[in-house]
């Protein structure tokens, strides 16, 4: 399955690109940051988003677009900007026949993580060893686009985005990313026991 | 000058078009409420709103797109769907080449009624007469949307949207809605002193 994430947000909106094999091991195609200038006229900033957007998925043709579920509690200066963004992503998906599935961030650290209190620093770490990369994604906003796509590949959709409200998933056994933290802790713990 | 209102939603998204000519009498070209099902994708619903504005643009030919103003204070269970479709409405604006002015709801009741804190029935009064329609314009989306047109026919752009902030607007001379409200008022005085 070809997962397409994306992290809204006016002034960076990362998107990115995954592969989950039937085994969930999960592969990057592509990972990118679209930037509009705080300077332009809101309605030209969304444009740009819309059209970069519109590009990314007829290159990458994914079967399924994963949007960060965006809360009004939050963030108020920048909320508005942000859930403006979104509108035009989820058009864009629409467009082409796609469904889009909203995770909380939350719900992707967890997915990625094993944690839902994880930091950005942990999120990104973990992006970089699921996906197998040199360095880290940067900036944040495109580990966090490749962590929604990757949360998106190994839990499904939480459902319809239609009630637009939050809504409890099922506990699931442990993802890759639980037993490869695991794992990692338990390397760890075993290279102090070496030292 | 013909402007296109348009007042944000995702069940019932207002749309009004009217022409303001050099004396600036205002004139009705088209309203209408675009509906999506609340039961439908919330994807499905932003493409159905971008798709039939897109039409309604390329119908009517606006020279400007002027939008409600959506602050993230108010209405937490909605603000989101609203924001979600504002940002499909200043794409298919940009698009075009149109830009969008922002008004906030107390701009436009004052340009309209004469007062910021004039209710819904009025708001649609005054639309009514301004546009010398025999009907109310109905539902209060429909009466919004017309009542954004005409407030940014009269007031003009209160500048640039890029800001996303409120700004201040200096004060006007009496709108031609304040003048017909003013004698609105005396001829009713008049008729009860006939009495």
């Amino acid at each position: 399955m070809r997962v397409l994430g994306v992290d809204p947000g006016l002034t960076r909106c990362g998107v990115g690109v995954v592969d989950i094999d039937a085994r969930r091991r999960a592969s990057l195609v592509a990972v990118t940051v679209i930037r509009t200038e705080p300077g332009l006229p809101l309605e030209q900033r969304l444009l740009a988003i819309g059209t970069e957007l519109a590009e990314l998925l007829d290159a990458h043709r994914p079967q399924v677009v994963a949007l960060e579920r965006v809360f009004a509690q939050h963030n108020l200066r920048t909320v508005m900007g942000t859930a403006q963004a979104s509108g035009v992503v989820l058009q864009a998906a629409a467009a082409r026949g796609l469904s889009v599935a909203l995770h909380t961030p939350t719900e992707v650290k967890a997915a990625v993580t094993g944690h839902g209190g994880a930091d950005k620093k942990q999120v990104t770490a973990m992006v970089q060893r699921i996906l197998r990369l040199d360095a880290a994604p940067k900036p944040a906003d495109a580990a966090d686009a490749l962590a929604l796509a990757i949360c998106h590949g190994w839990r499904g959709s939480p459902g319809s985005v239609s009630d637009g409200g939050a809504r409890s998933v099922p506990e699931q056994p442990s993802t890759p990313a639980q037993e490869a933290w695991r794992a990692a802790e338990k390397a760890a713990a075993a290279r102090r026991l070496d030292r």
